[in-house]
């Protein structure tokens, strides 16, 4: 079925069909906000000095097929896979044993454990913690039977797109009935009868977990108190802004919470923590209102996830000036470590010890395994044993992919390569690598992606769906929120193993179950 | 009090104030579609061969100041303006000799009159007519007494900006609002306090006028029966067409009505009348989607305005075929004829005829006197008389402007230049031209604009406030649908007479009463 779905789509457009369907595109996306800010580099110098210039995300000109069982299985999962994060980021002797073995090949994790260590030393003041996660997996098409649902990583900082995934599904609906009575945007195909993209509450979903812990906060710190928001802390120059625009707009306009945005060059000049104050809230003295100030209940990374955002000590300080207030963070630093490949790897150990059962004690043994069913296998490269047996031999090396397990820290490796990269670096840093069991999908899926410099591509694709899920919990393993919902289908051209969307080389797509 | 509400207003902004506006502006024009594409002079070539750039519609920073008086009266009015521009536009003998008149100074006009004359002569088919009008007006300054509402003149054709108007509104509510509960998204105003800008239903009104034509149309002309739609007829290139977008979209997702955007180089291409139906519906094939027609119920001309969109006789017999058509036009050859300046100065007349009074017999004297208050004086230039001795006296010409009967026909002359200028083009010409008294705006009115090349511009300003109306009536004057709602403040720095919105010259803005 995977394969046969493929054969005749999407239907294949004349000159004038794609034309109404990449005006029609366009005009929709700045008109409804599924927009991107172009990247410098793509226009002439000065061609837009004061940055007003906005373009359409880049985005597929059809929903792509995929299997309605791994979609369900995705979503019944998602309040678990929250669950075991929030356990894993509550152990911090399990954690902190997997991470102290990364420090002396992942500078960037070594330094994240290390304000962990000093936030400690001094002791947290807030024990609440707040997860807005994307698990994302590929539909992996198996020789025989349905394709099974495999899971590519789990992201527990900046999950991003969830606003602009909600607007493609959307767009896709408008094309698949418009005009009312009479849809002709796209040409005819079985596919579209009485076919929608599934719902797509995102934007719901992951405001109202920042709203949940906006409210689990409680009441003012500060004396005098003061009034309460949230604060996203944001990279300069972001370009997918109006993606978290979305849920800022739902937090003010739905739940009645301000919002700032704060580039994160600017937390240790436009917040404090009154030394006086051993309850440490954050305070946040917006410049453009000098005279009034706020206390932070919750810090919302869209900032910070990579090591190139680390300039120097500054940041690093900012990030602990953070960690170390009152604020609930989404995420914390333990938090975020939890979503390190290697973590996800070791779950994934196919032989050893049953972490899943013990970091999910309240869950059945059936819901667990549906769970692990959905790990492809991945493989520890630190020592002698079955990971570096299959990486090391070609025949065995064919059915995986190498990946780094610092963010930034190179490219994938693929199939043949493998043995001969890992032949060409020292032995000690091989533990800074994951051996991963390669997922299928469609061979033959195919799409029209429209990029954000209106260039049309057509080819075969290979599509990610992410899943949101949203935790509140505190240290003890309690949970007071949790909830999933939304989901993003991001679709990459073959050729490209790896890039964001906002750069052009991947597309935002939606869903036709089937 | 015209004065003295502008003495402190707008508030200073300090750089990290006027920073956080422009920013929150410029991210929100792009999230909400208060966009225009921009020109394509403005980018350096090649920059966007592709046309997907967008970017903020210029606004003004903070909504201005408007006599509440006149923001009433205006509202109040625009329904027997509506009676009145459909009872000139039934009476073709009364219309017919002002039109004959300009004839020979006005090649635009002569056009017009004959594409109505041919299509009278094989018949008109659709005696239903549709206008989306706006009356444009300034709040005049008088030296005792409140300000009082002025008409700068009535649009029948293209009424634009109450899209985007509607979106400026939301615009500075949310900046007067935000954050809930603390807003400091603006430094503190006395007249913020407890003031919003009015609401403007500008995009409901307008697209329910066109909703209530396309109802009233009836059921398909054609044998077998076509769907029906509303075909937006506009023009190639539109950088305004978010404003349009925003109609269209309601009539989609509230209306159910199909709505196709067709560029005026393409209605030969793909509109006929069947020459075998004397019905003549008109039939729009749509490029995209060959093997389907829909029967068109209501032109709404968005193009064919202004004297240089007709660059050929093709321009001047797609005009025809709309007008012979079935589909009821918004607005007809007649109702744009009726939108004339010289018919805005006939009625205006100081002396002469109550034009008034007869075009609506079913009006109160009270009601029509209200109206006429509106007025500025309008005089006539073709014969001796009041008009020539007014405009030629240079002490009498500096209480008023000449303003050219032809659309792109120069521009308005002021004051102390009106005796020269009229003697410098030959006598005959004068009947192509109109003088009316000045408006005296609050000389001290000032605000901040935002360009949509992100410049950032502070000075005096003029504004013009634009209420808009909708009618539907048919030959016979029987009014079907007659509504108001929706206004537009155009917001222009001093120094600029002329400039449309989207050039960059003047600003979209809204309102504060008072």
């Amino acid at each position: 079925m995977a394969d046969s779905i493929y054969a005749d789509y999407p239907p294949n457009l004349s000159a004038a069909q794609q034309e109404y369907l990449v005006t029609t595109i366009k005009d929709w996306a700045i008109q409804n906000g599924l927009a991107v800010r172009p990247a410098p580099t793509a226009l002439p110098a000065n061609a837009d000095p004061n940055r007003v210039l906005a373009t359409n995300a880049p985005v597929t000109i059809f929903p792509s097929p995929f299997p309605g069982s791994c979609f369900e299985e995705a979503k019944a999962l998602q309040t678990i896979y929250n669950q075991l994060y929030a356990a894993i980021t509550c152990n911090e002797d399990w954690l902190g044993k997997i991470i102290e073995d990364l420090v002396d090949v992942d500078d960037f994790v070594a330094n994240l454990w290390k304000t962990h260590l000093e936030v400690k030393k001094e002791g947290y003041v807030q024990n609440l913690s707040l997860g807005l996660f994307r698990s994302d997996y590929m539909a992996h098409v198996n020789s025989n039977g349905p394709p099974s649902l495999k899971q590519v990583e789990f992201n527990t900082i900046s999950s991003s797109f969830g606003g602009l995934s909600a607007l493609v599904r959307s767009l896709h609906e408008e094309l698949l009935t418009s005009p009312s009575g009479s849809p002709i945007s796209y040409p005819p195909h079985p596919l579209f009868d009485s076919n929608l993209p599934p719902e797509n509450t995102a934007v719901e979903t992951l405001s109202g977990g920042l709203a949940a812990a906006h409210t689990a906060y409680g009441s003012s710190k500060s004396s005098p108190a003061l009034p309460l928001c949230i604060l996203f802390v944001v990279q300069e120059g972001e370009r997918n802004l109006f993606d978290q625009l979305a849920l800022s707009k739902r937090l003010s306009q739905v739940h009645k919470i301000p919002v700032f945005r704060l580039p994160s060059n600017r937390i240790l000049d436009d917040t404090l923590i009154p030394s006086s104050n051993p309850s440490r809230p954050l305070v946040y003295k917006p410049p453009h209102s000098p005279d009034t100030a706020f206390e932070v209940t919750t810090v919302y990374l869209r900032a910070y996830y990579a090591p190139d955002e680390y300039k120097s000590s500054r940041d690093w300080e900012a990030r602990t000036h953070m960690e170390r207030s009152a604020a609930i963070k989404c995420p914390t630093v333990l938090n975020q470590l939890s979503g390190c490949k290697k973590i996800q790897q070791v779950l994934a150990e196919p032989t050893g010890p049953d972490h899943l059962t013990s970091f999910m004690k309240d869950i059945s043994p059936a819901l667990i395994e549906r769970l692990r069913e959905t790990f492809a296998p991945q493989y520890d490269l630190s020592t002698d044993g079955q990971g570096r047996e299959l990486a090391l031999n070609p025949e065995t090396a064919m059915k995986h992919v190498l990946k780094p397990q610092r963010e930034g820290g190179g490219n994938n490796i693929y199939k043949s390569e493998i043995p001969g990269f890992l032949r060409s670096i020292p032995e000690k840093d091989w533990k800074g690598w994951v051996l991963m069991e390669l997922i299928n999908p469609a061979p033959n899926a195919t799409n029209v992606a429209l990029r954000n410099d209106g260039e049309v591509l057509r080819g075969n694709v290979i599509s990610e769906l992410g899943v949101y899920g949203t935790i509140l919990w505190n240290a003890d393993g309690n949970i007071l929120h949790n909830d999933q919902g939304g989901w993003l289908l991001r679709t990459k051209g073959k050729e490209v193993n790896e890039g964001g969307v906002a750069a052009g080389f991947s597309s935002l797509d939606s869903i036709l179950l089937y």
